[in-house]
């Protein structure tokens, strides 16, 4: 048994489940008035206010309590603080994990290893949002002096999943050229993207630190084919290209003049660093004003977690109810439920960010664990979601919690429509907590005309067991401040079950395999003399025997 | 315990769990050079061939046997021509479930209850294929006789995702008026989708049965506001709405002809719609012919899974795979990853499909069950996912089973690249199951220079455990026909496990209740007065309170 699983809070936090067995949401929230006080939190940042309401959990004060003596003997503080201080907490890569630095808009120094990295960090930055503000107002032309109407980001992963999720998201802020995101290897979604696009007025942001990311490569060496046959030039590419990478020699050997090169740091992992120089599809859509406002919200967020006492930090409190779930009720899967449209890619966001940080088998110091690590991370916006799998949330035999996230008004569309979304997201968090018994079914089924006996045979299926737990996060309007606000929320959700597990989130060792196998298998698929494993042999063959002509 | 527990082929099957424990898919297919060919089926259909690859599960010939006899003591056949017999399976609901209907395209008559229905679904079709017809080629013109240029569908759940997923799919063979999908009952999604549409040359679909769907009929008075005001006609609604409903009354009121109405049938669930009338936004950007060809490809699989013996019938075998993991490993979900950008919204559709279907807790008998039903559906497109959620695939220490879906050609893009592409796609299959071993991984750290105490520390983090199951269903490429294969193929998926567990995979039970309180809860919202349950009185004083001015 593992340490973690040997502590006394560990323990009590077992036992608290076991007496918990016959906790139902209904009889609590029919027993106590207060208990959406007791348990929500409105926390005021910038000039908007965030609600988190928890009331609709399995948990009573005590649990809450025993929650948090958990976080206290994890050191989540000295977790927390190790972070915002630089140390070197990602141990297995031995780097710094600073993406907060990314956002920090305050005066003060952040020294790390005897330098403050902060007026860096600012100086890219304002080189990355000059250049989107030429771009946006029509100073940065093309090869041919056409003005650029449509940016194609090429990049995978952190690359690809933040800065597309946050251009999403504020597809009503957006007043710049068109943003389009290739990441996918597969050749049709280059070629795809491209129709109807004009190389004359097109430019490519390659997002890659390494400049080698297979996928990213591939797609960017055949833009550059496509806009050099198009515009007859090799030399264009000066004009139609930027890179976001630390490797200058091949930049420069791709044909992207060092001025276009904007850096970022080790310690900024991939799905943090939508806030650095990656976030450049995101400022040419929105501007310097609004991508300013974009970290300061998660800036916000930053110094909420860093300072507010547990009981009323909004990360750590949802970070300790995923625990609960995952390690105490056996839950395996989370579903993000965004009432907005425009959240469509923030689960997708999510996937990697939790996933990937958290989706580990070994702890610290290098031991495999005995117990759920980070949870499966899925879900579409609300209420189309409503119509498909909420089925499975309502009346399957699994545990499922819900994060709902709305906003109190929708300051483009109509507000009277935007109230029966909100109507929705409310009831769907109710009924999933309080349910219909089968009485209750049976009741109305014969109220409305049916016979005793078949209302007797469908009130078994007309039955909801209710007290299925959810969040509720409640936002005044998904503005840019807003947006950061929630992706940091969640980055340092992430980080407290983390810190909890004893884990590096941090890491992605996960990924490394892969790629050394395709690598492998590459060359295979051209010739069929080159050896492969075993696993592979059969499913090669086949690929081979459906090819046209094979 | 319940009937399905008790059955000796259950038990036989946790029987064979437990002799598997020490079972690993390195050894297996070390062992054993026929594996693949032992548990892989080719199948040919129309002029293409599909193979299904299950080498990669944790299962010798003995657990394949186990599984096929617990299939025919559920009766599986029994219940396959029953549904193929238009047979009330839907017992909840007494309807004959008939979507395969929609698509046999074979000259035998389907009677049910006395009446041949394929005249009549002939008849519906070839209506609305004429409609599409003529939007397609301008003999349907808009209200100022401008060719339309964009159609918005205007539907949700069955209604959406189904016929979205085909058009995002069958985008390479697009060559209709653009065709655009509003679902979410959030005022954006409407106002953002009409951005930069004229309403001149704009038709829209108003995809709900019962024509009362808040969300749709929300939208689709919005959408007639926006067309009239624009057009400044009341009349101009005839020539730019059209209806896939069956309430008639409901759609003249709305100012749609009833030549524009279009019906099916209460024996078609909103989940397997998008072969009815329902296709028409599909028929409409791909034309007459490859709809056929869709149809054709479901057919082919239709009649492969009636026909088939259950040893080599592929939906069967996916089925009793799912089943495996479900309830004898614990797996509580299955990642869906199509190597094609363009089947990107095939795990969403496949989340409706399966877990609307499948998340039930009561069997046909009104018992709850006392085991697992349908698992989470999720996931993104390879090579996407790779780079994001893989992390915990490969390195977490949850089981969850992998379905890769990969075609051998790209017929519009490059092949070069395409391979890379099919490199990934087995190349992440062979990583989880083969794995890399601690030794391994620190061989290959000290043959990299590292030394040898580094290497020790960080060969935990490197080792992937691998005996991690998937699937690779290999297709020849994504036609109209293969897709409509594809989809059929986990159509009935979902109908094998449903018919092991013995539940009713064709009411929905579970999206009733959120409408219910939903409807109760938005005069809520505008007046403080109405008064609400005790789950939802603090998130809406919540709500009130975070409204400007409230």
């Amino acid at each position: 048994m593992s340490a973690l699983i040997r502590l006394p809070q560990w323990q009590a936090l077992e036992a608290e489940r076991r007496a918990l067995a016959g906790f139902h949401l209904r009889a609590a929230f029919a027993a106590d008035a207060g208990r959406h006080a007791r348990f929500s939190r409105t926390l005021s940042a910038g000039d908007t206010r965030i609600v988190l309401d928890f009331s609709k959990h399995r948990i009573e004060a005590r649990t809450l309590e025993l929650l948090l003596e958990l976080a206290h003997a994890r050191d989540l503080r000295g977790r927390i603080d190790a972070m915002f201080a630089g140390e070197r907490i990602n141990t297995t890569e031995r780097r710094s994990v600073l993406h907060v630095a990314l956002r920090d808009l305050s005066n003060r120094p952040l020294v790390v290893e005897g330098t403050d990295i902060k007026p860096m960090v600012a100086s890219v930055r304002d080189r990355m949002l000059d250049l989107a503000e030429r771009v946006r107002d029509g100073r940065w032309t093309g090869h041919t002096g056409a003005r650029i109407s449509d940016v194609v980001n090429l990049g995978i992963g952190g690359s690809d999943l933040g800065p597309q999720m946050i251009a999403v998201a504020l597809a009503p802020y957006q007043d710049g050229p068109r943003v389009h995101f290739v990441s996918n290897v597969d050749p049709e979604h280059l070629r795809s993207t491209l129709v109807g696009l004009d190389p004359k007025s097109t430019l490519f942001i390659v997002a890659s630190k390494t400049f080698t990311t297979t996928e990213t490569m591939t797609n960017a060496r055949a833009a550059r084919n496509w806009l050099v046959s198009g515009l007859g030039a090799e030399s264009a590419t000066t004009k139609h290209f930027v890179a976001l990478s630390t490797n200058a020699k091949e930049v420069a050997a791709f044909g992207i003049a060092p001025a276009n090169m904007f850096e970022f740091w080790d310690w900024v992992g991939g799905r943090y660093s939508l806030w650095s120089s990656i976030g450049m599809p995101i400022a040419i859509g929105i501007g310097r004003v609004r991508f300013m406002q974009l970290l300061a919200g998660a800036h916000a967020l930053d110094e909420h977690f860093r300072t507010a006492e547990f009981a009323n930090n909004l990360p750590v409190l949802m970070g300790l109810l995923g625990v609960w779930y995952i390690n105490f009720w056996g839950a395996g899967s989370q579903s993000i439920a965004p009432y907005s449209q425009h959240l469509a890619r923030f689960a997708a966001h999510l996937q990697q960010l939790d996933m990937e940080s958290n989706g580990k088998r070994v702890n610290l110091e290098g031991e495999v664990v005995d117990h759920e690590t980070g949870p499966v991370i899925w879900g579409e916006p609300g209420t189309n979601g409503q119509h498909a799998y909420f089925q499975l949330l309502q009346q399957g035999p699994a545990l499922i919690p819900v994060d709902f996230i709305v906003a109190a008004e929708s300051p483009f569309a109509d507000d009277a429509q935007h109230r029966i979304l909100v109507a929705n997201c409310f009831a769907q968090s109710a009924t999933l907590a309080i349910g219909k018994t089968a009485d209750e079914a049976r009741a109305e089924m014969i109220a409305g005309g049916m016979s005793e006996q078949e209302a007797q045979r469908l009130a078994p299926h007309r039955e909801f067991p209710g007290n299925r737990p959810s969040s509720t996060i409640l936002v005044q309007r998904f503005d840019p401040f807003t947006v950061g606000f929630l992706t940091a929320l969640y980055e340092h959700k992430v980080f407290v079950q983390g810190a909890i597990w004893g884990i590096n989130s941090f890491d992605q060792w996960g990924v490394e395999l892969g790629k050394q196998i395709a690598t492998r298998l590459s060359p295979a698929l051209s010739d069929p003399k080159v050896p492969v494993d075993a696993a592979s042999a059969g499913i090669i063959a086949a690929w081979r025997s459906l090819r046209k002509g094979g």
